[in-house]
């Protein structure tokens, strides 16, 4: 079902093509100020149109704002932002199955039913009631010394070099419009993509500093679940990892234990190859989390398919104005994605004790 | 919470040193047939003592069957089966946090008054009323035509070869008491962790073959949230990738986009990079999952913590009998987590016609 | 939490002075033919200014679908309908705590953030969200054969004649104008009411016909739990009853228990004092409800409270267009939270059986 | 589903002549000291055979704690209690449906494969487990002031008297081996029942002394619906109404509008004809609720049926060991289910702001 979270919670709706896509956001503290300001900019950052490697679809991802504000700050009462839909050319999508898409999928559920004309409800622009879900969240979360900060890892064959795990350096990475170290190659690999007919997967990982300890659940409802299960509603997203993440199956114990010691009277670990989680709650450290995107399902070159209208094989090009790497435009996905887990976390944190 | 599931609600509890661990499985159909000879040998293949390279401990892990089954089958109310505890001693454990466990956050969330003896709550024990719960799972689906199979594909620094995806090999690998290919390298792998005084991470892949297509939901409520999200649950996996997962990143569109063609009047996909999930539904072919399983916390060399009774900086060594590797033992586990969400997608399935 | 249901899920949002209410109405089984001529006249019963016993407000009520119709048919994913205010006066109110309203309770829960203009997101007003939802949900009964109708039965001292359990009688009076068999009586009722500048309270009775048995399960979630937690969502709604109910207390289990026979080879009750739920599910005869709806808050009589401003005690008069008896517009809502109820419950009753 | 709560979390299970009967409590605040002796006082309270006016029947109804407790505390993990089955008498019951039972639903719903034997998961057994898990929130709920005391205002024809909204008052009626103020005049109507080869319904009472205000939310999960929906969880209740409940359609609202005052600073109500709830959140003025209870369905008189085996009419007498009144033993259930709700709705309070 299209509705999420256990104190925070999420109902997300709209097609691509439709009037508008949306979110509820229900829970949020009241008497909290949300800048207008902030919450654009970080629609602007998804946004489509803002460099030569993302899709020159211009969209301008304006949320109104039905409920929920009132004189700039929040009541207490759900808060529902729709974004309306502007720019659609319906004539860029036909009746054959996309590779790759939720076409084939979405007509085994629902029959033929389904509005796909630009991805439907599939589509990735159903990020953007997400990211400004997020955006609110951030702001409550900044109010109380928590930061979100996602940047590209990896695009194709090139990796970005590693950064030290502090708050300033990834504020800084995480700021610029690619947001990268060295974002010259990794471009570069983009370009070589969209020239070649082509789309490229990517690596986005994204840090969480100042959580509080003590987030999350023992068993079903480890901080863990409760993160990946948001990131994998997210279209694209193919693989979640926390801390070393897969790397830990190459490591002996002796290597993957994160010592403990004293810092001015509080408990701090000497490494954080758990990435800020042990049995399923955080410690305080960093939370650390690695997503795998999948290279842009649209691409111009020629595919074999099957015609759903007339149940003959078929070759098709997807034609339109698509990401050649959507990776890209992830970053402030996932880190909407887990200010809203932590959000969520910390408000049920509070009510562990009465 | 420790509650999980839509249609299939599960409902978990108990400690290592307890009375007791158990689960609470309500919604399965009425009237399905529970062999419990099926159901012993699935505890089996989780229970400890079984190998060298599993700990010594030996728990009978019997499950005891509260409500639920009547005459030998499912009545259609709630299936508690409850495992008592046998082999505990209590010394094993100390006030000093363990690395890599959840000792720290324990204290973090429950102030001290969690019962942490044997890891509590957190404790992989708890695996065993989930293995249970997916045997009954197995057991539904696979008068369904559907079956789960999980063979280890990683230990240390020794990868498995690839095995084709077809329902017989994996039936064949998975029978295995150790369920890989070339398993003595893998076991080497684990010998010499076990020798170093150390424990050794790996891998864990599953493949659920015969899914109908169409089982999940657009965003939140993704077959891949569903999925992660509980295996996310289970303590010591840090990864979860679907389908070729964190490989996608380096692929071209091209490579990644599984084409369609027609088989018999049926689209299938030529490919399945996209491990039978497309929009975060399921496209019936082979669902494909990967974990990430971190090495045992537990090892009998000398680690710095801190002494959460005094709060002084202490040195640990932890003893008692602990899995060298413990991703071996993940394998029933991460089986019974596939089948009990694939079950639950299946029943809340049914209801999207009436 | 702002959301409900299990298999048909709803958000509800919006304020009496904001921008708009709304409702996002998820897991309607796609394909669904939906008139929208039906759901106007649906608001239309809702809406007030309809006739002189209620409020001379004029609300347009014209929903706006944001998402989930395609081509005038469900599509399968969540429908969003938003209704635009417009007949706001923003003087109506002050700062008085107006008795007998959730003034005083938004203020203990939201610390003086909450918009409460017209009452904020306690108002009445979101009730025309409910009765959309509602109306999508008697579409896709109607097709199955399923109808729910209600009427008043009861307003101040005048209490209205019973009518038989019969779909036919009881569409007509609930078609009628003032839902009501002798409605001379009741109305008099409310005006003696508004000319003494008060209010008064009222009964409103509904069945469902044609719902299959089955429904609702043993405990928790019985059809009684789902459909009573949906009706005291309603403003002002104060009792539930099933069958007979409060008036079971009186009788003895010769005369309450309804004895079976067979009709055409199918088992039917020979009276239904149950109001067709036994156990917490459904019989297949008619579902009755009679819920209590107290008399409006807000009178232009003198009233002490206290106003919330200065902490001092004050009077007050409740001034604006109000409904006399509100009980006369809850008939339509109570249709709808039972036609809600009805379906999502037979969308999970799909899921017993895979 | 047999799942409940947000934060309390409820998961029931058992047949009443299964082996057990039992619930797993989830979410309780960890430290909290747990007397078991006040448990087993809860239980005796509930259980049969404690006079002449409940069933004859000895159940031991002693609770096993399988997890949860350590030293006689909560340990912030879920708590499972479980009754084992003694005193079953499997010859009770025959294959014809016993009219005003969920013979026949259960039929509908289960197709006969549900154990039914002495109402199976329908059975009020059931009970047992909820006043566990009640007297666990009571105690809880007690050491912040909070206390519920439940009593019968209602049997038959015979009203008892009120009383004062005084919580020493309720403790001391509430506390009696018949919880009334006139227990001769209501304990001969049972007998009168009784005596007829008959049975008599009811209406239990209860107050919640000492709630915060706040409690609640807007609209879905309203207070009143939270607790009405626990309510009709429990077999044989058929009406829920709070504060003047279904009287309030009576009055004008001169007459329901509680006023307002202030009292050593703090806001009053002059009356409580809401029921210490306003916009379905909790006033803090006593919490008011009125059940009714309808009459034991198994009595031992001659009813028309129909044999779910032959599928022919038939007549049956039901046999065993019945209570002639069930509301007597009700008072604890309905106490507990209020103390479940107000506690799972403390535990959402506190998130509200963090």
């Amino acid at each position: 079902m299209n509705t999420w979270g256990q104190e925070l919670r999420l109902s997300i709706f709209g097609e691509s093509h439709g009037r508008a896509v949306g979110i509820t956001v229900d829970g949020l503290p009241p008497g909290e100020e949300i800048d207008m300001e902030k919450v654009a900019g970080e629609m602007l950052r998804r946004a489509p149109g803002g460099s030569r490697y993302t899709t020159q679809r211009k969209e301008a991802d304006t949320v109104e704002i039905l409920s929920g504000l009132y004189e700039g700050k929040t009541t207490g009462f759900p808060v529902c932002g729709v974004i309306f839909n502007t720019d659609t050319r319906s004539g860029d999508y036909d009746t054959k199955l996309r590779p790759g898409h939720a076409d084939w999928t979405a007509l085994l559920k629902y029959g033929g039913n389904a509005d796909m004309r630009g991805g439907g409800h599939f589509s990735g622009r159903l990020t953007a009631p997400l990211v400004f879900a997020g955006s609110l969240a951030k702001q409550v979360l900044a109010r109380r010394g928590v930061f979100v900060f996602g940047r590209i890892t990896r695009i194709g064959q090139v990796e970005d070099k590693g950064i030290p795990c502090d708050p300033k350096v990834w504020q800084m990475i995480s700021g610029k419009p690619f947001p990268a170290v060295h974002e010259t190659a990794l471009q570069e690999e983009i370009m070589k993509a969209k020239t070649a007919g082509d789309s490229v997967g990517g690596i986005v990982e994204a840090v969480a500093f100042g959580l509080p300890g003590g987030l999350g659940e023992p068993f079903f409802g480890s901080m863990e679940s409760a993160v990946s299960a948001m990131l994998f509603s997210v279209p694209a997203i193919k693989g979640v990892e926390f801390g070393d993440g897969f790397r830990l199956a190459a490591l002996n114990g002796s290597q993957a234990n994160d010592g403990l010691v004293l810092e001015d009277g509080e408990i701090r670990p000497l490494t954080n190859h758990n990435g800020g989680i042990l049995g399923g709650i955080t410690t305080g450290a960093p939370l650390i989390v690695r997503v795998a995107v999948k290279p842009t399902s649209s691409i111009p070159r020629e595919q074999r398919t099957v015609d759903a209208g007339t149940m003959q094989p078929a070759l098709i090009k997807v034609r339109g104005r698509h990401d050649p790497c959507i990776a890209l435009r992830a970053v402030p996905v996932v880190e909407a994605a887990i200010a809203l887990c932590a959000l969520d976390r910390m408000l049920v944190a509070r009510s562990v004790s009465i």
